[in-house]
């Protein structure tokens, strides 16, 4: 029953998923997965700590050994999800934390049926463009692209478990209902057959 | 979004479904559902709020007329569950409580698919009889006839959508569970298809 829980978090740019998924990392029962990639590490990133930095013969060698629980390619370089780390947190008790697009938490979801994916949706695409242009970093062409995908992105959210709404400035309560999820899910029937034993288990 | 939902509770005689589901009621979006039934009132009984006291012509009436969302007959009597009360709460965007047994609480469930299942479990079968006899005022053919129930109605654990473990005095942690599985519910996907709006809704 305390066995941990994979949690893939996916939402547009813009929606305040790293801001969610920091509130949510402040409780010592979750840890981020650390992804693996083959681009180069940029100033200041950590081999293990921002990313697995691996050659790109080693990342086909594990997507080839099925150690990858998803992966993609982007402008020449592989992105992905070691499954040894994700597993060993689990068997810790730890919920494992992924933060990635629609389709690699697809691919989580046939490797690991288990998962429990949450969408993470504005409370409007006016909201979320207004986010966007209140960076007021990117230019128009990023603005637009960044819209176009995010349509693409929703029209997957009802292959997701759960959808939560983030509003300007309420990601705590995001977050506390993400933690609910979590807690319900560990009580969910489906998830595991529910035995009541005979005598206390003393533990 | 904001509609209530349906929750069912059942559990064995002495798990303390009682406590729990009184904390959970001093959260003001919960109400509990009140059963119709054939029998007499008590002393200090009060229609409306105990049960509602209706004729066996009336009861079988509403049988009839689709008007119960569940009933069963004992030594007698009619008891159940009549439909426009729960419906009524549920419009008004309230969680409807309803303590049954799992009889009911399948019968429950063939009408109204989206209700969610809880089973208030306890750590063992040992506890649980300790629990009974620590109530001091059954006889031993009592407490063995609830170990018999007990026995028959965790078999049906299951079919409910969730399981929770009241241990010893650990009610307010069930009644959070409880709850966190109600909020859950109302972000799952499945409940219904989510669709993010264009336009912010001013409500």
């Amino acid at each position: 029953m305390n066995k941990g829980l994979l949690l893939v978090i996916s939402g547009p740019a813009g929606v305040g998923k790293g801001t969610v998924i920091k509130k949510l990392l402040e409780n010592k029962d979750y840890v981020f997965s650390v992804s693996a990639t083959t681009r180069s590490p940029r100033t200041g990133e950590e081999d293990g700590i921002n990313y697995y930095f691996v050659t790109k013969n080693e990342f086909q060698r594990k997507i080839r050994a099925n150690e990858m629980l998803e992966y993609a390619e982007y402008v020449g370089n592989f992105y992905g999800t070691p499954r040894s780390f994700v597993m060993s947190k689990l068997g810790e008790g730890k919920n494992v934390v992924l933060e990635i697009d629609t389709a690699g938490a697809l691919q989580v979801k046939s490797q690991m049926p288990d998962a429990v994916l949450v969408f993470i949706g504005p409370p409007s695409m006016e909201n979320l463009e207004e986010r966007l242009r209140g960076r007021g970093t990117e230019d128009e062409s990023v603005i637009e692209r960044r819209m176009k995908t995010a349509k693409k992105e929703l029209g997957f959210i009802n292959k997701y478990d759960y959808c939560v709404i983030n509003d300007d400035s309420a990601w705590e309560k995001t977050a506390r209902e993400i933690e609910a999820i979590v807690l319900a899910e560990k009580h969910s029937v489906k998830r595991k057959n529910v035995i009541i034993p005979e005598k206390n288990n003393r533990q």
